[in-house]
């Protein structure tokens, strides 16, 4: 097994693992973060359709890891061929915009067909652990070769300010199983003793910014200010930004990526003031089939996410409260798509490539 | 008295008003709204300039009211001439960026200057009132030039759907003393017939847009709709904004906008999409004294503005609660600057401006 990075209270934690006495899928409940940290077992295949609908779990490596595991779960239940395509199809069904749970999906069903009923419960968690474990693997690759840019640019700056960076969403560990993406290379630039500093977008409207990235954050020791998503232009505008670094749900053969909601903006102004926007994905993340990023389908999801924040209260109580009027209507995209001509370049496990679809397919083939 | 105009449950109220009965200049709190309308007193020059550094009244055109109702509070409490060069610095270094107090003071000042103490309060009084009513009568003028923008682009469109035009933070009728500033196109059109659908900007961190201007727009009956603030990019990529208009906390002589954080990346999107982007300026909001917009203060705020979200819960009671961790740093820059090149044009009360110094000097002379 691959060695665990991330600490939570100073323990190793990965975002999803398989507890064999339970014989149960445990994962942390990140709807909960940063103001309880809860892990909950998952048993069937519902349970785990549900946990990656609701976003208990949620971030692209992620999903497609626990719509793996899922994919167990379902098969302990009826290994049958019409029960696995069932499986697959409502899995399939729960998130549109990431690829990952398609690609994981496919791999799996793929060998699964191949193997007796008997066989095939065991398999698939087999085939989820190793996913598990490869997906910790590109994460820690990624992020070597993202601390090689981290450096460059540092050193560049021949500056003893930290390295500014900007990133948006949560692209860390909880949105794999270890290391993150984008924060894949911040974390091993602060070990490997590279003065970082991250801006934290919020990252409206679940705040997996404000709540997941500073969190995880805080709890390594890294640096950090968090930022409310309107405020990253005019750091950049004043020389405050050396680079940003996201994730991607999604990024197409030519290089267009998707990710979170605001993405887009962010490029934006990077380009607009001549900061590099680099973005980390494993090749798990692209989509071959699709050459435009507005062939990606937009996960909408409930108004009830913009017009709701959640929170701790003074008292300590974590509750929810409303910041619209009564009966106020709000419409809630999740993800938007940055298209590649604003994109300095896409990290992969195989390094680093023009986000470009000669780029892509020189790296992969 | 010019008219009133807009209706607060069916009523119509300004943000800002003397109450002669009881000497005292009335203010509607604008920190608790959406969730409770609440009217408060002020008869003291300090709680004149309370309520503006601590936002209870906002936005540049009300800002620069409320200070000139400030120094009638402060004279009738001593008219001398080194009170009154107190009162103005106390009012002046409430908020730093919004020209409209400097101006205000400065202008008051001028014509205090030259009258009997006896008479001060009296003539401050009767200043701070004509220039509330100045104020809704330039906001009324920028409405009718803003209207044609709306209708033009209304017929160009020959279709049957709304108009969907996308504000930034509240620019509205609480942000001056009736009618708004982007806001007054817009009322203006609805009234009119001309249909429209507006795009709320949260406008995160203090969330004008979701709790004022939506507030507003609902008491009016115009149709929107809330959105998160990194959200506009996507909605603008896919066709859904036909135009943008915000307001402004001070416009340069060469046309670069200051104006609420975030309002930056808007513009940037917009050029992107090729969307107008217009600025509804009166001209107390244009420094003359400034060129380049990086020459205006930018106030920072608490990074608890950032930490806190403030609303109703479920039970009905208003309170805050923690969305980062606990001892997470924030940081809270107000305001940012969108420069001239981004800026499809100025809307005054002497018409349509390039945002250009020709162009703002070509109607200013």
């Amino acid at each position: 097994m691959y060695p665990r990075a991330m600490n939570v209270h100073g323990s190793p934690y990965r975002s999803i693992w398989w507890d064999a006495t339970s014989e149960a899928v445990c994962i942390v409940d990140q709807r909960r973060l940063p103001h309880e940290f809860v892990v909950i077992q998952l048993v069937t295949l519902d349970q785990a359709a549900t946990a990656i609908r609701e976003m208990w779990v949620r971030g692209a490596p992620l999903i497609g890891v626990a719509a793996a595991f899922g994919l167990h779960l379902g098969l302990r239940e009826n290994a049958a061929d019409e029960h696995l395509t069932q499986a697959v199809a409502t899995l399939q069904d729960t998130r549109p915009t990431a690829v990952n749970p398609f690609w994981a999906l496919a791999r799996m069903e793929k060998i699964l067909r191949e193997v007796d009923e008997d066989s095939r419960a065991t398999t698939a968690l087999e085939q989820a652990l190793l996913m598990a474990d490869q997906d910790v693997q590109m994460n820690e690759i990624i992020g070597r070769h993202g601390v090689d840019i981290l450096r460059e640019i540092s050193e560049r700056n021949g500056s003893s300010e930290p390295l500014n960076i900007l990133t948006h969403c949560n692209a860390g560990w909880l949105a794999t199983v270890d290391w993150g993406t984008a924060t894949s290379p911040i974390y091993q630039a602060h070990r490997q003793g590279i003065p970082v500093h991250v801006w934290v977008d919020e990252t409206r409207p679940r705040n997996q910014g404000a709540s997941l990235t500073a969190w995880e954050l805080g709890e390594e020791g890294v640096p950090h200010t968090v930022i409310v998503d309107n405020a990253a232009g005019h750091l950049m505008q004043r020389g405050k930004v050396d680079l940003v670094i996201t994730g991607t749900d999604r990024t197409t053969r030519s290089g267009d990526v998707c990710n979170k909601i605001g993405t887009y903006q962010k490029a934006l102004a990077a380009s607009d003031n001549g900061v590099p926007f680099y973005v980390a994905a494993p090749s798990s993340s692209i989509d071959w089939e699709i050459a435009s990023g507005s062939d990606i389908p937009i996960e909408e999801r409930s108004g009830d996410e913009v017009r709701w924040v959640r929170g701790r209260d003074a008292d300590g109580s974590v509750r929810r409260v409303r910041v619209v009027p009564e009966n106020t209507n709000a419409l809630n995209p999740a993800f938007d798509v940055t298209p590649a001509r604003l994109v300095t370049g896409i990290i992969t496990e195989r390094g680093l490539s023009e986000a470009s679809e000669e780029g892509l397919a020189g790296l992969f083939g």
